[in-house]
């Protein structure tokens, strides 16, 4: 399709360079915080998979612990998957069944839809992540990709909760290829995207359209600041556009703290922000 | 005591205007964000009460919710002390008790220490929260004071998570005089704050100084950006002043968004980050 293949090129990286710079950023970050060890959760797909071997290759193995947190109607290649990350890598992992805490919540609730439910099990999933991180001192490493960040394709203060992230300037399509240079298992890198949150779900079945058409759109829109009439002649879709723009407006919010009301003189996130601000 | 008359000065609002302010800002919020409707969830403290107070003076007493998360070690008088609040406003209500969430986890991990358990707690309210939020077509707004944001007394994805929050920018000391402005019942605004987690628990017991020593000590901190010398030629205990800044400076990480590695020219939260960045 012309419209890849003309903003192909901005996508492309040095993907042996993205590698060093993610392990530095994880050595660095996670020592900056006093802590020697990270924690990912492993869902068993390609962001996570590559985050626990980013983490493993800045802190050793023995320092990564990796979280697999299935529930009961979790697809068992799931779990498979994650486990051949961990045989391969040899760092930690553990297994913690949420289905428990979860089906109380659903049992009181009898019309819950999908999302509902998905938005439910993936904060229950950070509970769990985030309470092991406390008992072992180790800091969690998010796998939210921009592609998901700039779309709002997550669950606040669920999936995309974390210390640190190193994927969160990599668009889907170069998680892929960062995969590829990491020997991530084949099988994890062909199979399609999912939150596996219900079966047959796939991520690109619910945004309505695939990472190999929006990648390239977000990189013009965002990162090349292409106006809409720009974007059309690059051979994109008026409607996907709107569509687009508008996911990434209307999920601004997941992106930023919450909005405090300013009364003082200096307000966190207004006035205070930044460690600088703090000094040394 | 010298140290806080010394500095009570700059802690002194005009609470009729404070209150016109904060509801302007839940309206103005809350409507920008596409909403008509508001939830809190109601601790039966005083910050929640406030903010309920605030949210249904803004929204209408129909379109705010208060949601009561009880667990089966919370004290009786929480419940008594918010629905109060609730009678009082005439606002809707909600009682959802999270003990069948949080024991199956803590079934799990025998020796989980109170901090552990209380984190875990803290998150699962949110969870229940967020779905009424979602359910409802309601905003949550937030009840976190500028005292716990700046000492890190909160939970993160926890009782912290919302979408606004009109109390930020308030002291604690701040939040009592809101609270009587708001003729919030005069037994929740004289009751010793706890985050009622376990018996006998309270937030100066566990912080190891009151509020009205460390209100001030912050306010010249923060506010006046003091440094050391002149806290001490204030009256500030030497130890106090050391402990309150590590404080802060160790929970900067609760107020902020998590660090993405950058490797793009627009990275979210670095040169992605303002709505204006995103035209209108």
């Amino acid at each position: 399709m012309e419209t890849t293949s003309a903003t192909k090129a901005g996508l492309t990286l040095d993907y042996g360079v993205v590698r060093r710079l993610l392990v530095q950023f994880i050595t660095d970050e996670v020592g900056s915080a006093g802590f020697s060890r990270g924690i990912v959760g492993l869902s068993g797909g390609v962001d996570s998979a590559v985050a626990a071997l980013l983490t493993a290759e800045a802190l050793g193995k023995e320092n990564t612990i990796a979280i697999l947190l299935p529930w009961r109607l979790s697809s068992p290649d799931s779990a498979t998957d994650a486990m051949s990350v961990v045989r391969q890598s040899g760092i930690q992992s553990e297994t913690v069944d949420i289905t428990a805490m979860v089906e109380p919540y659903f049992g009181l609730n009898g019309s819950m839809d999908n999302i509902r439910k998905g938005n439910v099990m993936a904060r229950e999933r950070m509970i769990v992540l985030y309470d092991i991180s406390a008992r072992e001192r180790a800091l969690v490493i998010g796998t939210s990709n921009k592609t998901e960040i700039m779309l709002g394709y997550g669950t606040q203060f669920g999936d995309t909760a974390c210390a640190i992230n190193p994927l969160g300037d990599l668009y889907k399509s170069q998680v892929w290829k960062l995969a590829a240079e990491l020997g991530v298992p084949r099988q994890i890198i062909e199979k399609k995207p999912t939150a596996d949150l219900w079966e047959g779900q796939t991520d690109e079945g619910e945004l309505g359209f695939s990472y190999a058409l929006v990648d390239p759109l977000l990189y013009s829109m965002i990162d090349e600041r292409r106006n809409d009439e720009e974007l059309i002649e690059q051979g994109f879709e008026k409607n996907l556009i709107i569509k687009v723009r508008e996911l990434v407006r209307r999920n601004q919010f997941k992106r930023r703290p919450p909005v405090i009301a300013k009364i003082s003189h200096r307000t966190v996130n207004v006035d205070f922000r930044y460690p600088r601000d703090w000094g040394t």
